[in-house]
């Protein structure tokens, strides 16, 4: 059996603010125990997961174009990446990854497809009972197989799905109810309903005809130009609702959204991440530091402490209001960025209004890597190599970079840098004070 | 009447880290409303204070040499600072600015002398009293006048004296009690008992007889001299217990110690300091942040956030316990440094052990001051500035320093940098690599 997964990997956002923003999703935090000393995003540890549950899976991340930087450096080459042009709504994501599969890749339509989220938190047995919907996609029982995940309380967040008739490894699904209110939750509960937990899988040949009747094309190129007019339309709405038979394959076991900052501070535990010091009378407080100089706490309670170059965090464990919407108001851009040939991170910026932006940035390149440097016009770009070795080449020259090497780079000229064994900068960018005197 | 003030800076700590430090004690910080819509520090306080009620008197800080830069830079050159070789106790310090009146500013003995602490927090009322203080050392009722701070409530921290016979705007001390029981504390203070508030006046030839006595010196060259030998003698022990005739005047009002973080918090009030977001549901919350990215809170109650690029505290306002032992053992050097030409903050430092320390650090000149620079051997210097304007002489070449111009200091060199309007620059030190493999 040939099986291709399709990972989801959307939301930006700030609930996990400072260390999630509007460019670095909590997808790609490094914060989870990794089992071997060392820390994993929810991104590595699912395709970790999978990987040993599929060895030989075609993986396609399904995501945004802004996403693609981060998502290469965290796995690799060890994957297909599908960027959509613009955010559009889980339909057109998948049926873009899906017409990938069936135009790029020449996948037959027997192939089965697995559609997953890429943030779950969940046990290896997960992964195992995808394997068991892919062969229930096989014996051909239902058109679309969905995972149920079995409740731990009632929740009207949740979409549920209640059982029909069993039949092998599996059951039909009789119906499905959206959201529905506290009590009849308990009640859907008490009579064997699940929840759906966003993981379906069917064949390709299948998805490619709801793709083709949706909209009108199974080339990729013509799919991605015409991206931007796509209805928003859920996977839900488009596929499952009218799907004709769906079968679905219970989950029991650790199944977590961790999204907010109580949920994660929780699975991150009371040792925490970072350089931090607890006086002996705090209690149930969870410090997560990204800076590099100390935090101390002394005699709080749950509390939850979290810090990054874009900010500090100091919150209640169960703060009763949201966090996004208090940061939203904040405005300012993001100071850390993952790129696919490392970091960069903003140290110190002052913006006066007088005569424009000043800025200290640390710029890390991974080894063998390399990245283009581009001058703006107005502004004045000096770089100095702090650590490691490699080559900077500009207008067919090129010259060893070691630590102590200035680099300057002046507006519109453009440049590569190449890192041998890893290499890390001081980038400073200050306005042109020529510029600046012609202008005022 | 010619009067001299000697204000006592000493103790620098770490209770109010992360803003103190090992270089900046409590009196530098500036966190206190001047009343004119900006901040002043308890140090520029006590002497606009001072200021306001002796226009004419001449002020000497009494300090070690680490503070000299610090109080330069917040005071100017409207004080002369006697520092002190090494650190003794009160009375060397005090004997050491006495024999500078006497000696170098050729003060004669019938001059009055205060001496009085720099980091009180008290009203203007405070001066007035010290003012009727030197009129009864005029008057030639007692040898020493102290202040006696009416007691708030029963304490065991502090001296009690205990008064005798009145006499015209003061009353002669029969008595002192060191830090007594809380029994015996209530009752002084029923009797009448004040407390020892650290403010004494007295002749300039009254203390030079006992200085003369002690050290058999009046010379000030001498006296700095042999500084490092002269036994840490406190000016309680040392003048007040030995006087014959001690007489105080009372102070009746706001007397406080600004020492520790809840104390200090509550005089910032809950608007805090720096940048900060706090959720409507907040309580109780004072953030005093000295970072440029923003804190964010949510939910807490009677919390201290406190942030320098030394580190992050986050403290129950009640912590019940010290902080200064826990942040003693954190070990990082200080990253900022307020010296006389400016300031010096550490923006990022790693030093892996296998060859050396790499640091970026933000060095702000304020306008029309100089620092001399130098390289160190074994280390690479490169400036480059960011904003203002300034000039760069080194071996007899001088050049124009403006945002974009980098720096190259060799180790062993030295040069002077000069602003005109200010300036500010970033420094990068980073190992030698030359030198490195020479050493491996």
């Amino acid at each position: 059996m040939n099986i291709h997964m399709i990972l989801l990997s959307g939301g930006s956002g700030k609930r996990l603010w400072p260390l999630s923003n509007e460019i670095r999703s909590k997808q790609f935090l490094r914060v989870l125990k990794d089992g071997r000393g060392g820390y994993e995003s929810m991104l590595q540890r699912v395709f970790r997961q999978l990987r040993a549950e599929f060895p030989a899976a075609h993986v396609v991340v399904a995501t945004g174009a802004a996403q693609r930087e981060q998502i290469l450096s965290q796995l690799g080459d060890a994957v297909d990446i599908v960027s959509e042009p613009q955010r559009r709504d889980t339909f057109p994501a998948i049926a873009l990854a899906a017409t990938f599969l069936h135009d790029r890749c020449g996948s037959p339509d027997e192939d089965v497809v697995v559609v997953l989220p890429v943030d779950v938190f969940a046990e290896q047995h997960y992964f195992t009972t995808i394997g068991r919907m892919c062969e229930v996609v096989e014996a051909g029982i239902a058109e679309l197989v969905l995972m149920g995940i079995a409740p731990t309380f009632a929740s009207s967040r949740f979409g549920y799905m209640v059982p029909g008739k069993p039949a092998e490894g599996c059951a039909l699904i009789e119906r499905f109810v959206e959201k529905p209110s506290l009590e009849l939750a308990a009640d859907l509960i008490a009579g064997g309903a699940l929840w759906n937990g966003g993981v379906f899988a069917c064949e390709l040949g299948y998805l490619m005809e709801i793709v083709r009747s949706h909209v009108g094309t199974l080339s990729f190129s013509r799919l991605h130009d015409s991206y931007g007019t796509l209805e928003k339309t859920s996977f839900d709405y488009a596929v499952v609702e009218k799907a004709t038979s769906v079968a679905m394959v219970p989950y029991n076991g650790m199944w977590k959204d961790l999204g907010t900052w109580d949920t994660l501070a929780q699975e991150i535990g009371p040792q925490g991440i970072g350089e931090q010091l607890l006086s002996t009378t705090t209690e149930g407080t969870v410090v997560i530091n990204e800076l590099g100089i100390p935090v101390v706490v002394v005699g709080t309670r749950n509390l939850i402490v979290a810090t990054s170059p874009d900010g500090i965090l100091v919150s209640d464990a169960q703060p009763g209001v949201e966090l996004k919407p208090l940061v939203d108001t904040l405005g300012h851009p993001p100071r850390f960025e993952q790129l696919r040939w490392g970091t960069r991170t903003i140290l110190d910026r002052t913006c006066d209004g007088r005569d424009g932006l000043r800025e200290i940035r640390n710029v890390e390149l991974v080894a063998l890597q390399e990245v283009s440097i581009t001058g703006t016009v107005g502004t004045i770009l000096v770089m100095v190599c702090t650590d490691g070795m490699g080559t900077w080449t500009i207008g067919g020259d090129t010259r060893q970079v070691e630590p102590g090497t200035t680099i300057h780079v002046a507006g519109g000229a453009s440049g590569v840098l190449h890192s041998d064994m890893g290499m890390r900068l001081v980038e400073i960018a200050v306005p042109d004070m020529e510029n600046f005197q012609k202008n005022s």
